[in-house]
Order: C-alpha cells, then structure tokens, then sequence
C-alpha cells in the first residue's frame, strides 16, 4: 500500500465509519508531512473527542465500534493510543 | 520527577515560554490518562498551530525558539515531532 493509498483509506473509508461512533463530538485525521528529508515517525495520528472517557469506551465497545476496530486492521500496521485530557494554553 | 511535577513544569514553566513563540495561533497540551491499570505509551503531547511549516520553523529559530528547545530538555527525557496537515472529520 502507498502512503497515499494509506491515506485515502483512512480518510475515505476508515473515517467514513468512525465518524458516525456514538457519542463523538469532534474527530480530525492529522496526516504527518516529510519534511527536510526526514521521514517521520508515524504517519500521522487520528483526535476522537468525547465526553467523557467511559463514554469513549462505550463508543468503542458498540457495534460500530466493533467495526471501527476491525476494519483499522485493513490499513494499520501498528497502532499508539492514548487517553488525554486537554489543556488549553491559548 | 514525580507525573505530577513533569506536568506542572509542562504547564506552568514551558508553555508560559512557547505560548509566545512568533506566529503561534493555538497551542494545546495533552495530557495522558493511565486508564484500566496500562501505563501509557507516552506522558501526553502538545499541539502547536502554525499558518505555515516555514513559519513554525521560524518560530523554532527565533531566539525565544531556542529558549524553548532548551528549556524541553529540562524535564523530557525523550520526544518525538511531528509535523502535519489536519483534515477535520467532524
């Protein structure tokens, strides 16, 4: 799979079916840039808010869900998350 | 270096030197949460918004950039970057 054949697939098809996770209020796909030669450590990385962490985990434990995790095998060779709580600085 | 006192060197004594760094239209510190017991891969991330990778880059070249720089190796003991494109779902 190219990088842009990966990137189509997140954007067209994998995202297609996470957005509609219960419970989701805001989801961006950041897409990491080359730059200066350097190839970058991941190729980018995907933001799902929700309200609350256990509304997160119900969200993933849901039909869709379960396909939403399923179909990240399609494209995704290795895979980092984290649960973050935000601190806006400005 | 307790979690505790990372995250306050974060919040309190880092970002009050990048939240003036030229350029800089959001910044966002992301602090991860240890969920069911799983010690998290990383200790969180921080998000800074620029109009342009030149412009990031120099903002990182300014002298208060190089302030910055030297500042994160007072209390982070490994870092990846990157930068990306956002594309926002939802």
């Amino acid at each position: 799979m190219s990088d842009e054949q990966f990137f189509r697939y997140w954007i067209d098809k994998h995202a297609a079916l996470a957005k509609d996770l219960p419970g989701l209020r805001k989801y961006v796909i950041n897409r990491a840039i080359t730059t200066d030669n350097q190839t970058p450590d991941y190729d980018g990385f995907a933001e799902l808010w929700f309200d609350s962490h256990e509304l997160a985990k119900a969200a993933f434990a849901s039909s869709i869900g379960r396909l939403v995790e399923d179909d990240a095998r399609n494209f995704m060779a290795e895979e980092v998350s984290l649960v973050v709580a935000e601190h806006v600085i400005l």
